[in-house]
């Protein structure tokens, strides 16, 4: 239908990146595009971390692995159960090789903060790759406990982080995966 | 930039409609984009339900409305206190004048089913924008606890509806909201 139609078709889950650095410029741009998100009482509730040093990353995967394997939760959850292997893995980053790294957080206490910064997630991935840019949300990226740790990299408090989302210029764009057709469940009228 | 960058800056949440119907082929055209949605392990664990029929939407506003004055969280939230009065107004329907509701839902079981909704009802809410139609999600109308009324409008017992989004075509379109600077708590590298 147009570009976004093309877009949306089009964006894979990007987690092979080349060397590359993303310019600081771009992604600031691609921070404002996310903002212009609609969020619950217009709050626009998300703060931004962005992590472009590679040893960081590796801290910061280390700390979301452990914190994983020990939650309960990977036990009760079939898909995290299933990256169990990977979690495991002492070598396997679970940023893979991404030169950029975006942690969307937001507060606490809000009802709407997963809602919120997803949605702001949304945007910002669309507008990567609208620049030739990938990303990937990390899911397994987020379980950051270590107080320390998130002080360090500047997560507030009040704050959580929702969204770990990784970005680079793509190596590798993955097969569209099969889609399954729409689930509308009932029409009513 | 292109379309995305001004469907995104030019885009507002409508809650005031023409009277006239959204063809039924443009709904499910617009359901497509939203399952173009990226979502986690590649599930996509999204339904759907369509609802075009007033009488059901003022129930389902009533019923919202009522499950949420009941609700203690309301207490906890600063935005849900904020919207008490019009939780009482029994005349006004949480989905304002709007020919057509989507119900985005998600399986309760999966951790990633907020996100994974959310990101959908983005790529629904700017595929929608893009045909000169006009949507809000609106959260006060996702309480919906009557074990009938869920089965009447079709939502299955292993799932939750995540976003309510009302969609029509705009009567009025909102100023633009004043927007925060972004926040990036901090950079690292």
């Amino acid at each position: 239908m147009n570009i976004f139609g093309e877009i949306i078709h089009d964006r894979r889950s990007v987690r092979d990146f080349e060397e590359r650095a993303v310019p600081l410029s771009v992604i600031k741009e691609i921070i404002a595009d996310a903002c212009e998100a609609p969020s619950a009482g217009n709050r626009q509730p998300w703060g931004f971390v962005v992590i472009v040093d590679r040893d960081m990353m590796k801290r910061l995967s280390d700390e979301s692995k452990t914190r994983l394997l020990e939650d309960e939760s990977v036990i009760r959850s079939p898909l995290l159960r299933m990256y169990r292997g990977i979690l495991k893995d002492e070598q396997h980053n679970v940023f893979y090789n991404a030169p950029c790294l975006v942690y969307i957080t937001g507060p606490k206490r809000f009802h709407s903060t997963s809602a919120d910064c997803s949605l702001a997630a949304s945007y910002f991935m669309i507008s990567a790759a609208l620049r030739g840019l990938g990303t990937c949300w990390v899911d397994l990226g987020s379980y950051i406990r270590d107080p320390g740790l998130l002080e360090e990299i500047g997560v507030p408090d009040n704050h959580r982080i929702i969204a770990p989302v990784i970005m680079g210029y793509p190596k590798n764009i993955p097969e569209r995966p099969q889609r399954k057709e729409p689930r509308i469940f009932k029409i009513i009228g």
